[in-house]
């Protein structure tokens, strides 16, 4: 399904470089100085093709995935696209072919930069669109056992579909709604892998439990206090009785998902009747 | 739908503040220069109630939601849920009732932040939550059309039911897919919703013609030059007929649609047979 890096040969772009993010903060300002830090070997890499790479990490700075981040357990790069425009003024897009609104990412230009992206990678190459396959967790579970990704952020109306064709790009889709670019797109996706691999989230358990794991939304979770504004916590969690707190959770996920997610549950019942 | 802002009133909390967002770096730093700056009146606002303020505006400070949001057609403000936390530590967290991994995000912190956020506004209040309803471009419409939003980012195992059904909070996915938290699909609903906005996409018509707004995924997109490492722009493109082109586009929509979204072509024929 997902395309390899295939079609590599090396290029050598004028300020183009590769550089590992270190640092929790947010601001573009701290990249700069991180640039003669080397990516760290074997790791899962994130590489990101984008007109704005000052939006990343963005929120992957931030709680867990940063933590990883500057404790090497993952690297993210950013290819900055307008650093491949062509002519003088670096130009990436061009209007559509046979006319219409907007502006189209041209195919030689984001051909550069996929080569460039892929040199010395074998991660799948993915373009973020509202035309593709919607994201699941399986896919993302796939994404995140192997090594990294190469993610194409794209804007305007879309990428002159010769290049989709040429490197045979798996278009992948947050969902049926449409966003001004693909960065956000890019970072949850690098979110939900991140989240899986070794030693990023402190305890597997709450991976196994969660949401999609089982096929099934997650059962209702409730803390202390134990009474609030006049509510309480459903007596059978407190009660001490662990098979019992498990049936309720069972039957309460089965619930949810059969209100919240017909397609869900079908799927559910059909493997497990 | 989603719920009103009804439960409403006055908080003080010490360090607690609300500030229009105008800068487009995505540095924490700038924030406090900010504080001063009220929100402009009457335009569309997102606020969220998160962990971690520093990761906003983020992916939406860049291109055309940043412009958008120096030229205050939208305003941002974030509550930071920390300020509401319990005791000394400012707790927000505490285990699971009957057990279990992780952390659950306290019902009596959170509806304080809730209150907090809602005074003075009527937006709808969303909770980015994997078992929600899956965001989709009417659910956008329908955020863009109002007030703005309130929106809950979740961290850990997810928040005290109690705090869902008391506010009656709209629970909103962006697939089925987990994340670290809510923080980036806030950012996604938020930059959808935004482009929906007048005056912030450029050209109207780009909306109009593209993915999910006619229900079929986007025809492909092609652009100069004409001829790309040996592939050329379909000849129909390049043929100044403009019915044909319209004609093709269809067709392509239609295949592209049939091929990858059984469910979308299932609805849209039964809508237009």
């Amino acid at each position: 399904m997902a395309a390899l890096c295939l079609y590599v040969h090396g290029m050598n772009v004028p300020g183009a470089r590769s550089h590992g993010q270190l640092s929790i903060s947010a601001s573009s300002a701290p990249r700069d100085l991180l640039t003669d830090r080397p990516s760290r070997a074997g790791a899962w890499t994130a590489k990101v093709i984008t007109l704005f790479p000052e939006t990343f990490p963005g929120v992957l700075a931030a709680s867990l995935t940063g933590k990883a981040l500057t404790e090497g357990l993952w690297n993210l790069e950013t290819v900055d696209l307008r650093q491949f425009g062509a002519g003088k003024h670096r130009s990436v897009d061009d209007t559509p072919s046979g006319g219409g609104a907007g502006m189209v990412l041209r195919a030689d230009v984001m051909g550069n930069a996929i080569r460039h992206a892929c040199r010395e990678t074998a991660s799948p190459l993915a373009y973020l669109s509202p035309r593709g396959r919607r994201l699941d967790q399986r896919m993302v579970q796939r994404f995140s056992e192997g090594p990294g990704l190469v993610l194409i952020s794209g804007r305007f109306e879309g990428l002159d579909q010769r290049v989709i064709d040429r490197f045979c790009i798996e278009e992948v889709s947050l969902g049926d709604f449409v966003m001004t670019g693909g960065e956000i797109a890019a970072q949850a996706l690098i979110d939900a892998a991140v989240r899986l691999l070794p030693g990023v989230v402190g305890n597997a358990a709450s991976i196994e439990g969660e949401s999609f794991s089982n096929g099934l939304l997650e059962h209702p979770q409730y803390t202390r206090p134990a009474s609030w504004e006049g509510c309480d916590i459903p007596d059978v969690l407190t009660s001490g009785d662990h098979q019992a707190v498990a049936k309720w959770r069972q039957q309460e996920a089965e619930r949810l998902t059969r209100e919240r997610r017909p397609d869900l549950w079908q799927a559910y019942s059909d493997k497990d009747p």
